[in-house]
Order: C-alpha cells, then sequence, then structure tokens
C-alpha cells in the first residue's frame, strides 16, 4: 500500500489526478487536515519562540502536542481511506455464481463498506477535535501569525466536510439500520461544529486586519 | 527558492509547520488548490473512460484541460507566495537609520506588500476559475465520483478564502487607496462566488446519496 507522506506532492498530486480508483477525494481530505494541523503547529511555534507571549506557553504548547499527534493521525488515515476504498473494489469484483459466492461477497462487500464509512468519520473526527482549539489559539497566539489560523480553520473543516461527504456515499452500502442511525447523527453533529468554528475563527481573523 | 512539488508530502508538511516564516498559509492554500484541480482532473478521467458518457466528453475533456492548467499555475503559485513573504521579511530587515535609508526601506516594503497581496489573489481567481465549472461536471461527470467532486469544491473554496485572508492581511502595507478599493471589490467578489459555488455543489452531491 502506497505511503503518501513519502511521494512527493507532485507525484501525489499525479496519482490523484489519475483515473486510478485511489488515492481519492478521502486522501485528499486528510492531506488537507494534515495541512491544517500543521499550521496550527507553526503558529503555537511562532508563540512559543517569543518571550513577550510567555503567559500562554503552557497552553500553546499543549495546543501544539495536539495538533503533531493529529498530523500523524491524518497521514495514517491518508493511507487508511485509500486501503479502505481499494477493498470495497476488490469485494465488488469476486465473484458471484453460486448462492455461497454471492452471499460472501456480498459479506465482503459491506465489511468493506462500513470500513470505507468509519474511515473518513474518524477523518472527520480529528479535525473537528484540532477545530476546537483554534478559538484559544486565535486568543492567545501570536498575532502576526493570525491569518495562518484562518487558512487552517478553512483547511480543517473542508477536511471535516468532504471526510462527512465520503461516509454519505458509502453508508448506503452498510446494510444496518442502527449504524447508518448513529452515522448519520454523528456526520450532522460534525458537520455543524466545524462549520461553526470555522465561521467563528474566519471572523475573528478578518476583525484583526 | 524552494520547489515545493519536489518535497516529499512528509517534508512539506514538517516545513509547514516549522517557525520558518515560509511555507505559511498562502502556500498552503494554493496546494490545497492543486489537490482539488487535481481531484476535478480524476472525476473527468473517470467519466472520459466510459464510451456511455461518450455524448459528454468534448465538454468534459475541455473542463479537464483547464484543471490541468490550474493545477500547474497553483504549484506556481505556491512558490511565489513563499517567495513574496519572504521579500516582505527581507525589506523589514533593511537598515533605517538615515533618511535615505528609510526611505528605501519604505519603498521596498511596499514594493513587497503589494506583491504579497497579488499572488494570493491570484490564487483566489485560479481557484474560482476551477469552482466555475463543477456545477457543469456534477451533471456531466461519472456518477461514481459525485463525492470526490464535492470534495473538489469544498478545497477549492477553502483554497479562495484562505488566500484572501492573506491579501486581506497585507493589503494595509500599500499606501494606495485605489489599489486598496480595487482589491477589496475582489475580494468581496470571490468570497461570494467561492462560497456560492462550495454551497451549490456540495447541495447536489448530497442530493446523489
Amino acid at each position: 500500500m502506497t505511503d503518501f507522506a513519502a511521494l512527493s506532492v507532485e507525484q501525489f498530486l499525479n496519482d490523484l489526478a489519475s483515473s486510478a480508483p485511489t488515492p481519492g477525494g478521502g486522501t485528499a481530505a486528510a492531506v488537507a487536515g494534515a495541512q491544517g494541523s500543521a499550521l496550527v503547529e507553526m503558529v503555537c511555534a511562532l508563540t512559543l519562540a517569543k518571550e513577550k507571549f510567555a503567559a500562554v506557553h503552557d497552553a500553546v504548547r499543549s495546543i501544539q502536542d495536539g495538533a503533531q499527534v493529529a498530523r500523524g493521525e491524518f497521514l495514517d488515515l491518508a493511507r487508511r481511506d485509500a486501503e479502505a476504498y481499494d477493498a470495497v473494489v476488490e469485494a465488488r469484483r469476486l465473484p458471484k455464481e453460486t448462492p455461497e459466492e454471492k452471499a460472501e461477497r456480498s459479506r465482503r462487500i459491506t465489511v468493506a463498506n462500513r470500513r470505507a464509512t468509519e474511515v473518513p468519520m474518524q477523518t472527520a473526527r480529528t479535525a473537528v477535535r484540532i477545530l476546537e482549539a483554534l478559538p484559544e489559539l486565535v486568543e492567545k497566539g501570536n498575532p502576526n501569525a493570525i491569518s495562518d489560523l484562518g487558512t487552517a480553520a478553512l483547511l480543517l473543516e473542508a477536511a471535516t466536510v468532504a471526510a462527512l461527504l465520503n461516509v454519505g456515499i458509502n453508508l448506503p452500502g452498510v446494510p444496518d439500520p442502527d449504524f447508518i442511525a448513529q452515522m448519520n447523527s454523528d456526520t450532522a453533529d460534525l458537520n455543524e461544529r466545524s462549520l461553526r468554528l470555522r465561521d467563528q475563527v474566519v471572523r475573528d481573523v478578518r476583525k484583526r486586519f
């Protein structure tokens, strides 16, 4: 399985642009989340570098640690999203001649579809977890890097909503009403929180111009 | 000057996370735009690969060509954004002892700030140009890749709004009221168009679940 982190940016984009089924939108969403996390880390680093922000260093260090962990998770999710979708494609190609083959194929498709909703749901959760820290960082962080926090919020929100589109597209393939209801409920909650946090951060950033 | 396209994804993210002034949000916005363009190209490729969509192949090929051009522009803009911001930092470090030095430093800062608004404005324009093609592609493109078009719209809109935050943060450093008025007017127009197109595409994608 491809480790996207090791590819050059240009090669990753070429792979994304190709007609191969993966990498696709789920991987792109996770990489956008990793970019957002990296920008949060940068703003933290620019705050920790200045003695005049010493009073907030402990709080900022904690946000930086969280963003760094999230960046690693996003790169892992980028890979796992492609694996999950490849498994869906593979399951669909299984033979379906005999009743036994049909049953086995159907079972494998269900398992793969379920996985193809769980992985992007995790991408959305990780993105919202970092978004939740941004209003505090807008208050406490180095104001010279305020526009970078706005960019981080935009990329993390895009990652969230995009990941949830990938949940939604794969969800009808999971014949489990309780699971579907839970995923739909989580989707509505994460969509709402990410948009609200994005709007709050972008508005606060624009106030500083 | 660093060619970000040649870095590994992991190294690019490390550079983004570091406290070095560049790459920052402007470069991240352009890379997100490149990812959005690549996803548009992928959906076009998945449509052109199927004979059953032959009736729309000409229109789709034209969108694919446009997205490919835009991807190259975004990678160029990612580099130029970092160069523009480095020039601002460099100009601020010029000596300011004598009146002549002060005047020269002030002139150089103005030129650099102007450039640091023009580059992200171009990023926003390129992103909106591709966003404009998406409603047609949602109609005509391979429906199996519909969620990837939603992801493309989200990344291109995030790239637009983020680039425009970078315009806004640098604009007060350009002492030219006509230029400021024009950039503010363009900013309002591009923000509005990108959000409207994102909402339209995401809504159309969700209808297909």
